[in-house]
């Protein structure tokens, strides 16, 4: 209800803000009896960490899980799932600067507002820290649907964007960059264009793509909880993001039901997929497959324009390490929240048709 | 959870199929003491109602509320309003044709998959005729935030797009024109586009934009609830749907921060409005503007390949009466949709924040 | 959360008041493919339905159900089952001289404070006639759970009490009086006391007891979604209930647990049962069996001092058709709220172990 | 939906198990602003807390609060709060006895039909340990509804009954003596009788009874979620209890509606209280009061009959620090259930009046 749970049957409660002590949450919902990649969760974690290249901010943290409950000799018990990540290099000063003005485009006037309290610490609970936790769960939710993958990766940084289109792409080649685009060529263009607006002291927006497949048919609960209305929520609730689209997406609005209609063959299987996997908001077999926008990182090191919490016209220039382009971090995060959809929608599934 | 309630405190649950005897729904959680006006809800109903132009379908209905409780002397009382609304001309031997046929990129398959059961009259429960509930419950909402504007439109049908920006749109004139566009010279475009498409029996696309003016400060729950988020969802929901953005959405992933941060001015105002009237997941008071994809009607007279529940390939035409595009009549469920979340949120922020 | 939806995964909505047109629901979550038996559904419906015999109110409602959606060729569908029960019967003047008074014990003066709203008529959303929508649920719900036996019938109608435990009853009985006790001894006398109390005005209180029997191992949630907790909840929702007690119940407190401890024998059962077939929140395979306490009916034919609107006080007496004793006819709503809670946990379950 | 998370507004999720590191939890939806009293949070801890006297167990924990986000300059800021107890004196040696051993009326055996999974350390999640995370989230609640007092106390031990009814009781005394009664010659007789059980090695029951005073008129949502049903549910949630009754409870079921009708006086307020502070679901403003079941401790010092995991005959003695009756250690846990409850129904309430 207010906000920190996502899920209905494998749900993620979330705590904590980017300069306490720790952030963390709870997994309630998953099935008993799950053996436990501890480390494919932790490389999930090390794709979204800060640190671990020269395009995202410099801040260091180890981001490793400490397990408290729900584990009990490597597998899961059906009993909640405990963790918490602990936060040590954050550093609270940087951020004295900006104790009563609020950041441009940032959430400091609007938590202000509807809350009363002014938390300036690193944008406290809504720094994109939080999504560690998110990552946490979608490894996990992974794990749960082991048959079904999952690939996002980067295909748009300002305008340098990939062309080709998401069903010619070799996944495995994502991680060979550090800006996770599948295509080499294009990755390059894209790390010098984060690399020259960093110089700058700017920032820049992107697009991650992603790509569910194997997805088993009949996923999704018509009609309010349609499968890409939840994808979308999911990705909509990761900072920065602007937009979602799926399937045909926006282009196909300006196409005729001819063209965008999707044949059957007699496998099931479509010969195109302007559905983009979903049917009715339903999974139909195909590849779901979506992209997610992200707007350029608020914080700029560069004097802006802004008012105090008085209402007093100040200016603030951005300190601290922060990260000049999202998308390459936000990677890991736009496949956790996709994982999360799937496995709610994979677990809700077992109960909606009688065994015959 | 099985995906036909919508809502966290004001709840709309909705029943019932196209050919059905009825569709109707529940509203739950709507305060006691709101005055209703009928007639305001009868008009929305009138602007989404099949048969009001010829740019729509010719399927005939009243569409008019019969109110069965929560409605005492002209007010709510506080207790669940139930309601429904008959199909009355409705004409199931339009479907016989595709008993077992699956019609290419509509819910037959899917729905056929993941329930094992094929009620094959005019999309049953997939079919936008549930709508018309969320219009009922959405009518309330507005009522129930009465100080808030929501205004859709028609902004895009095709390649005939809308260009000026929603700031400088006069909303009293989308009512003016059957296809709901503020400007009547391109409201003239898109009707003569619907109109040789549906004349060749295809169908074409379009975008919805909508305007949520005097929005409070305050809106929103983060993390997993942002007012962006629910909102995205909530127009992903409605069918025919394939993408959301809201504030400088997909065209914001190639700006700069320098150029997408949005300086505030004394009065908490901002001077540009990137954002969209949403920051960190909170309202900050502008204009929360955001469009919405919806993808050309799956229906057209024409002939097509498909399959039958077999699996044998065939082919199917369509026949009864559709839209050619579902566009003029999706304006006012956008309208509803925003509002079931705006009221949401407006209940749940009454009890965020102590009183001093 | 306006309180007027109940389960998680087969859920209930209401509606309705009792002097309105109509009473109703909405049942989301049943899975598709269920042959459902009408006429078992109507079978429950008039063991709850008024003017049944000379020991219940004289109100005659026949009680047919109106099926609107979610059912096709005798099937559910898997899309929601809405339904209605029309009020034909209801005589609004009877309460016309309450207008602005409070009746003693009744939730008048409550729903007024609360809602700021005075419905007057015949209490209202608070009547027990709304149990109406509850039966047809739960009716569904046991065919849902077609193996699991459900057997309330009342065991004490004031001080006349039935002493034979529950495992020494022939549940077949309980149908063959009008007070449904499967004692006919006892029955006869508590058909008497019910006599003698309405010959005066007046009206007395009851238990109905419930055994659930074939009750698969492990259904409950554990920590807060106990099984005894949601019956609990589920008993005391139902008007005029004060009391709950599983197994042992409150004079399980007065023994020691070298008394109160239930051995386990080979096959996995226990010799006694003093846990009523649950331990630890979740079911045990043992028959499970609790007490629901309910109050005598508020309504009376006597002269009562109370107050009106303004607080002045004034005197009242009941008008109207009313139950002597609520006990006969609530045996079949606590059946129903067992099943409903019961097909909760029985879905849930599905999802709480991985397959091997 | 798992059944680790409690409330609708205001939400306790918890997490741990009495042999693991830490056990905790996280409150969401507390509303900001709130300065916390956090002496009064560890005195509420301190009452449950095992080793404070005598007669409970001689496990030795601090129970001390690990704080980990939500909170800021002694303030709730609005975000979740994440909070942890670590487990010190765990001491998981003294469960290998039971590895595949069912201790007789535990929860061994349904969890692990349950889950698949054997956690044979202290109960695991079944342990009442998890109910210190509901005292902290309960000492908030009763922060957060300030003027409303939760008095519990015990008033029964086996047969050592109280019988001073609730209203001409000091609460003040019950913290005066170890078993928390507030008659010292009842309380005297009630340590007695707890101390000869704890000697023979054996186990009793009890019952906790509690009085919420200066509850507002209004609190309760009818129909499922009556105030009454919600307080059942959080009672019969706690571990060991079997039974929930308010206002005359059982005892009323013996009465004729003359009898136990409240007549109302010209202040609103009623000369009895049979109602129990609570007429149709919802708060009257008079005391609420009620009684609570707890059966003997399942864990006994003696040899009993049960079976192994394989099926097997076994005998099984108690070992480790157990308590002979879990009554005193309640009390403060059924007034934090209690505070839970009447939390989320004041933050309900501030949206369900529409303000003139």
């Amino acid at each position: 209800m207010a906000g920190n749970t996502f899920g209905n049957i494998f749900q993620l409660t979330t705590f904590g803000e980017s300069h306490g002590p720790a952030i963390g949450g709870i997994i309630d919902g998953c099935p008993a009896g799950l053996v436990l990649d501890f480390e494919a969760i932790q490389r999930d974690l090390n794709r979204r960490k800060p640190g671990q290249s020269k395009i995202v901010t410099a801040r260091q943290e180890e981001d490793e899980v400490i397990w408290l409950s729900g584990i009990f000799q490597g597998k899961t018990t059906g009993t909640p799932i405990g963790f918490q990540i602990l936060n040590k290099d954050q550093k609270s000063k940087d951020y004295s600067h900006i104790q009563s003005t609020y950041r441009p485009s940032h959430a400091d006037m609007t938590y202000d507002k509807k809350y009363g309290i002014r938390d300036y610490r690193g944008g406290g609970r809504s720094s994109a820290r939080e999504t560690a936790c998110r990552v946490v769960a979608g490894a996990i939710a992974k794990q749960l649907c082991s048959s079904i993958a999952f690939n996002a990766y980067t295909s748009a940084v300002g305008d340098v964007v990939l062309t080709i289109p998401q069903d010619k792409l070799d996944f495995r080649l994502s991680e060979t960059n550090d800006v996770r685009c599948p295509d080499s060529n294009t990755a390059s263009k894209m790390i010098a264009r984060i690399s020259e607006v960093k110089k700058r002291g700017d920032t820049i927006g992107g697009v991650v793509s992603c790509v569910i497949s194997n997805v088993p048919i009949g996923l999704g609960e018509p009609v309010f909880q349609k499968l890409h209305a939840e994808l979308g929520k999911a990705m909509l609730s990761i900072n920065a993001v602007k937009g979602f689209e799926y399937g045909s997406g926006f282009d196909g609005t300006q196409m005729l039901g001819s063209e965008h209609n999707d044949s059957f063959q007699a496998d099931g299987s479509t010969t195109t997929n302007h559905s983009g996997g979903i049917q009715g908001g339903i999974s139909n077999g195909m590849d779901i497959y979506f992209r997610v926008a992200f707007k350029p990182v608020a914080t700029i090191m560069k004097v802006q324009d802004t008012i105090d919490q008085s209402g007093t016209s100040v200016s603030v220039q951005g300190k601290g390490r922060h990260d000049p382009c999202v998308v390459p971090r936000a990677v890991p995060i736009v496949e956790a929240m996709a994982a999360l959809v799937i496995a709610d929608f994979y677990l809700l599934q077992k109960i909606q048709q009688l065994q015959p």
